[in-house]
């Protein structure tokens, strides 16, 4: 778990305070920065000081392993360490932040890290400020990267941020379909973690808390809110704190295929596959559905005129992520998630 | 935060590979365990290696500063300074696990410690692990003690567990009584902070589903079950993680009082408390006392025959709970709750 966490309206204004202790002589602090946050008034104010750097990150695609590691020799070239790596933005600069203060005191390249326990040295220090609610990004144990052959976390002990900063504030001006796909991704992942066999206590009292919280926000409340921008950031980090302990399924088994073919990003590719689960799902579906209605979203259609080449990778991503259909499906998942039937989900999708 | 969790039936079994790699030559692990847990068949399974030692701790009164100074002083007498502390039992042995551990490696007396952000040394490594729930002093920021002059916690960043084992199997054998009184802690506790003024999204979030499980567990449920065990240990600890971002009221304000000047444990003495509150909590109050209807738990009343320096020692301790009281009823506290309605208060305690 994330050790230390500030969270309120305005706690950005604390990032000074907290990182000062952190600070090494010559060693920068690196603050990657989502590059559609360039214009938002608190960046000027973010406690940039000697030879700190800021990097925006352009994540029209998500994090690549070869970008992680060009990134790293980067700063090992330069500075030869960083003091920090703070990450403020949606679930791909956190992975970013995550991954290069591990790869900054680990040697080879991030490719070799991704899967389970793989890390064996401390990154830098760390620090996430979400500026998006969804991913649950700010609490996993993992930093997910697409690398030459998968999409794969990496997910070891040393991967969650010595500090998350939540701040409701930094939430203002995300487009309405973007916040939509983003919670969504929380949302799906408890009705998978919920559903799932993996399921213990810890993880279903925050999953059932997450979904409580995200169904408030899109399907109870008549309109948005500041109250809603908060109840979104706790949703998040609930789902991810309940995600930490178990498992996900069908959705998000499927969306790493979507992902990894046609780049389609995480929460809107957990929205095109989830929209076709009815049979997996029925309950979340429905609400799913309700809130698609009701928040006027239009779910775009991937899978076109894709090479049976396409299909054909696609379908080898999905089902090699086992523990996700062996979660959602048991232990026989093989017999009932078959490459056809598979192939017929995602001509769907 | 405590940074690493583990979470199961059977956990505790992964005790002696999770403080392998803490261990120093020489430097004992310290095990404090709850005197009342001697017969439990698990004990013998504990990984006790070289010098470590077992502390059977008395816990009919709450736990000292000059208890905690003693420890102290006998390990590092005899030791020069302990691998980590490891606290198996209700709040009090948490409490003291947390203070050894700080006191170890901090000069002077635990009493120099009690309040806010006074420790500045890290302490050695120390692990809590629960045999009842309800307090959350697994998760808290804070050890209480009590003092020569107050009972008051040591509440810093160093304080919290670096690693806290939650195993539902170590809950088998807690007496009824006791085990009502301390979740209701836990209760107690939430109803305080869902409807005092220090209250945020963080804390809401937390404090909704402990108080949720709570009921679910002593209200809704026709009888006890090994999911109750789960149920209830989860509360505990989304209680403590509500408290750690917020505070407490009226309820335990009083109580530190008695706690104070008559030794009433934390658990009762706040049920003692609670159940003349209505006034102030007059929901929580009502599902309280079906709570002791449903499951056939007396009251005692405590504050009988008691001496005006008794009454005034209890109404200077509970009044020096500024923060508690401003939660509860506001900055305007003082003209509110006057000695005079704490007396009355009390006396009907």
């Amino acid at each position: 778990m994330v050790p230390r966490v500030v969270y309120g309206r305005g706690a950005i204004d604390q990032l000074g305070e907290i990182i000062a202790p952190k600070r090494k002589e010559h060693a920068p602090m690196i603050f990657f920065i989502d590059h559609a946050l360039k214009q938002r008034p608190w960046l000027k104010k973010l406690p940039i000081e000697g030879n700190d750097r800021i990097i925006f990150v352009d994540t029209t695609n998500e994090p690549k392993t070869k970008e992680i590691d060009a990134w790293r020799n980067e700063i090992v070239q330069l500075y030869g360490t960083a003091s920090g790596i703070i990450g403020i933005g949606g679930g791909s600069v956190m992975d970013i932040a995550k991954a290069v203060a591990l790869m900054i005191t680990n040697p080879g390249s991030s490719v070799d890290y991704q899967g389970w326990d793989l890390v064996h040295i401390p990154g830098v220090y760390h620090a996430g400020i979400p500026s998006i609610s969804g991913t649950g990004a700010e609490v996993a144990r993992t930093a997910v990267l697409t690398g030459p052959e998968r999409k794969l976390g990496i997910n070891s002990d040393f991967t969650p941020f010595d500090q998350i900063i939540m701040d409701p504030n930094l939430l203002e001006g995300v487009p309405v379909d973007q916040r939509f796909y983003t919670a969504m991704d929380c949302f799906i992942h408890c009705v998978e973690a919920l559903q799932g066999s993996f399921l213990n206590a810890f993880s279903k009292s925050y999953g059932e808390k997450a979904q409580e919280l995200c169904e408030k926000v899109f399907l109870e409340k008549e309109s948005w809110d500041d109250e809603s921008d908060e109840e979104l950031m706790m949703a998040s980090f609930h789902g991810g704190m309940s995600i930490a302990y178990s498992q996900v399924g069908v959705s998000h088994a499927t969306s790493y295929g979507l992902a990894f073919v046609l780049g389609t990003h995480h929460g809107i590719g957990n929205c095109i596959a989830f929209n076709h689960l009815e049979e997996f799902y029925p309950e979340g579906v429905a609400k799913f559905k309700k809130m698609l209605t009701k928040w006027n979203i239009k779910i775009p259609k991937v899978c076109v005129n894709l090479s049976e080449a396409q299909y054909a990778a696609m379908i080898k991503v999905s089902l090699s992520m086992e523990k996700l259909w062996e979660n959602a499906l048991g232990s026989d998942w093989r017999n009932i998630m078959t490459p056809e039937r598979l192939r017929a989900l995602y001509e769907r999708m």
